[in-house]
């Protein structure tokens, strides 16, 4: 069955906030940098006030390797941003104007 | 533009664990009954290992009245689940067998 809901959200951005000790082995977004990225994303979602754009943290979405992560649905599109100019195009591009950054999307695999 | 990535999961469910103290005026979905719900969500799908199907704790989805909340992305649906028994007749009807709960679908507005 197929079944056509109204989405609540045009991008629903979920971001990673999952943090596990000094030298745990799976490592964990917050342990590889994600913490001032979500901060900055945040304000930059807060400052423009998008209609139909939401952030919502989360613990850990399965790919602890390849964080920082954040994932934009409904689209599916998984970013691995590293600096906070990352995200500001992300914004900008993606959010604003509808333009996916193709260099700063990963397709995670365990 | 319109970008096609593939899709790392078939059905993402994010559930809303965000807890405020008794009292405050926004509720919480732990406030209103979510534990044992995910809890449950989290036994039935460890047990039947669907391949594609990965369940995401997170903060706050902004419609706090409207809790006990999960999302199921990238179908972008939304539900109200309030019994044990509705967290079953998801897993099977909807991950397992690919049909949509309707009677436990909402559209959440602020």
């Amino acid at each position: 069955m197929t079944l056509e809901v109204p989405q609540v959200f045009k991008y629903h951005i979920f971001t990673c906030s999952t943090k596990r000790p000094a030298g745990h082995p799976r490592g964990s977004c917050m342990e590889r940098g994600a913490q001032p990225l979500w901060e900055r994303l945040g304000q930059k979602l807060e400052a423009k006030q998008l209609p139909g754009v939401s952030m919502t943290m989360t613990g850990c979405l399965s790919f602890c390797q390849a964080g920082p992560l954040m994932v934009v649905y409904p689209e599916g599109i998984w970013y691995h941003p590293e600096k906070p100019e990352d995200i500001d195009e992300i914004v900008q591009s993606h959010f604003v104007e509808g333009n996916p950054v193709e260099r700063l999307i990963i397709v995670p695999q365990r």
